[in-house]
């Protein structure tokens, strides 16, 4: 059971209303009154808890499960053990996730704006939008509904957040737009010049930065993540986009719908990653690229030319990922065939 | 055009006014009095708006421009459009730099005080210097003029800010100088103990950090990024260099003058950086190094070994520049032979 | 000598009591009653200053130091400078470590809570614990005695810290029970949701991350370092481990007793590291992996298999350090050989 003093769970809920959550079905002759108090994982689950096989390496797992109901594909129907009600789901870690959130909703803002707070008079904020301790809100910003800033975020002036985004503790956020439904985590900083300057032996002049930062519906940013604002377009971020933490993204850059980019990696200024595009940890691409629709950029890649869409891509420089393992093949053949010389 | 909610251009000026900043020439017969409003990309640039051409990629874009001025180098004149009033400078985006400062000059410091602020009774605060809502100034901390400290900045005791220098929301400042006209960025953390322990298999114990960190006048520091302090010996940023987001400066460490870090990039302790050092993205160099005047590292490097001065390094282990490309081009042979044989 | 603005000195010291606090034996003949104001490197020290020799590079700068007093091996008692009195040890950096902790002790907390903290009233603190400015303490948390929260932290609801545990400024906890004597310095982020998601193409669902963080006693953790909470299972950071600036520590990730992570390292989603495993910097261990107790991740090395106790990897893909730079010196040789062949 989670932690009661972190997580407060709601339900019990029954079988009936958790098949409709999950999309799920039951399986013929389950009772759908039947009620349950808690999600777990497999090996910890009890006979009120609802549980997920998701991998088949965890089958075994699943047929001695003391869970008293488990979301599954159908095909595993046959070795879940005797009286586990099923929920059958082509997706099951997708019916988990739909099922966890309903035992552990979100807490909802709660509308006040506490009085060590600073908010400008010419602020605009929303209803239901909670804003906590010391948190300062500067001139003509606007925040939607139901919003919530956490203690000492600092938003600064003419910045616009959508209803239903989540700011955490101490992030800062300038020269942006923020979508509806995002989730910005602690020590977030939105909004910055980008890293603009004229080279020059007797010193580098700063090339002002006029653009902003675009963050599109339903975003999150991880913790301690950084994005740049323009230097004259739009540093933008596609809706419904994942970012991790201690991320870069530099100015100009364009991410599509639905990117994915993991804990430090970086992409460089006026970089364009296309939808659906995962950066994978410790990644980073070389500025003024294209990264086509869905490709995918392996771990501690380096990439240094556009990359098609739905390629994967490993190595610095990158690769296609089958190259990649081709050659890190090939570099053991040869310090074994040089092994042997040597021997 | 920038947006207004977010910046505020001075002007108009004239072409004379702009020339003299731009330190460039007005191609003959200009009319010095003809009034600008505005900078603006080749492509997007109207009548009453200054652009520029760096880049012979763009000439294209130059030819059919709309702009009404633009910067340009004296050889490309005459594919300008009709019209078009030309500012011909050698340095065509060192002048776009110093024109678009004059359009958006930087806000000045209001010098404010905000009341949620908690300052020390013992530390001076220079004229004109803004400190913004929630933030903390410790005993004994001295900051110049004009300076400006964002929202929820925290400055312990002892601190030194020149005149000008402008501090990020939710910064950390600690155990450090801080020269004149600086900008560090949001979040940035100055003058934790640096990572000094003796490893012992009965536990490690801390080596007490007893150096500071002294930045030089100048200077940039991207949101996000760490310098610590010295262990004895102080860790050194050298005049007018820029730090991008998310780089780690280890204690001990000395940059030069006018050295560049890009983002997520780290030097590790006791490392020199002699003047003019540029080390590129998620590049990172081992402790106790020295890498000589003007040396290039590129993007992901590891440098491993000391670096001549204006040598160009790249790869983990960093080696010269050319010889890691004959590198990639042998493995990309020794591939395509081996699918040769396996075919 | 330290800068006094930054740093009080305690002392002065007799020999005899350094002696005891350095677990060193004093060279026969020496005056116990001998009285030391400082520490200071071997070029640096003076007569009243107590130096340090752990390195047998450094052996010229020991024979002519003028300090006072030095730790050191008996092996090089013999080369000594005369006058210089000798506290002989078999681990002279250990030794030095805590004779510098002797002379500079860490400041204690002064037991105030600064008026403009906002400290829920069901939070429970203990004695002579110190709570700076802007600080944010939720509901239902609990400090121990003789704690020192920075400015400007904020800890969230139900988090619990163990006595003596010191958290620097900015820093944002939640979800998370940290343990005694820890050091967290600036802008750390503890507890933020994992990142776990199901992927679809009707959009990314959010997974409930259910656990949390438990940093156990003895812990320091670097400035921007971000820790995520675990999905279920918690997230752990073994007693006594050392955590460097800008590391990523994924949920559900384990690590053992006395783990050091260098900066910009990062280990990801439920990885297991068991007792005394280094990282070094900018490396990357992927998720759902084990790494032996005492094994060394070399720097910017990429783990993508588990490694065995002990051993040393290094590279992307990592392999043993040996089979590394075999391969880096058989590249080294192709490329002669082929600039041979074309020359």
């Amino acid at each position: 059971m989670a932690d009661p003093r972190f997580f407060q769970a709601a339900g019990p809920f029954t079988l009936g209303e958790l098949a409709r959550v999950a999309e799920a079905t039951l399986a013929e002759g389950t009772d759908p009154e039947r009620r349950f108090r808690d999600v777990a994982p497999l090996d910890a689950a009890g006979p009120d808890d609802v549980s997920f096989l998701d991998n088949r390496r965890y089958v075994e797992n699943f047929s001695r499960s003391r869970a008293g109901a488990c979301v599954v594909e159908p095909a595993f129907a046959d070795v879940a053990p005797a009286g586990m009600a099923l929920l059958l789901s082509g997706k099951p870690y997708r019916s988990y996730a739909l099922l966890a959130q309903t035992f552990y909703p979100r807490p909802r803002p709660n509308g006040t704006r506490h009085p060590s707070a600073t908010i400008d008079r010419t602020a605009v904020i929303g209803e239901g939008t909670q804003i906590d301790a010391g948190a300062v809100v500067g001139p003509a910003v606007a925040i939607g509904r139901d919003c919530h800033l956490g203690a000492n975020v600092v938003v600064a002036n003419g910045v616009v957040i959508g209803d239903g985004t989540r700011i955490g503790a101490n992030a800062f956020l300038s020269h942006c737009e923020i979508g509806r439904d995002c989730e910005l985590h602690a020590g977030v900083c939105i909004g910055n010049r980008g890293f603009g300057f004229a080279m020059d032996p007797e010193g580098y002049i700063d090339v002002p930065q006029l653009g902003r930062v675009i963050v599109e519906d339903g975003v999150e940013i991880g913790a301690n993540s950084t994005i740049d604002r323009g230097a004259g377009p739009d540093t933008v971020v596609g809706a419904g986009s994942k970012i991790d933490n201690l991320v870069q993204i530099g100015h100009n850059v364009r991410l599509g719908r639905g990117c994915v980019l993991v804990a430090q990696s970086g992409i460089a200024g006026s970089t364009k990653l296309e939808d659906f595009v995962a950066i994978a940890a410790q990644a980073g691409v070389a500025g003024h690229l294209n990264v086509g629709k869905g490709a995918q950029v392996g771990a501690k890649a380096g990439v240094m030319r556009d990359v098609p869409a739905g390629q994967s891509v490993l190595g610095a420089p990158a690769m296609p990922v089958r190259e990649f393992f081709r050659l890190v093949s090939l570099w053991q053949r040869q310090l074994k065939s040089k092994g042997k010389k040597d021997g």
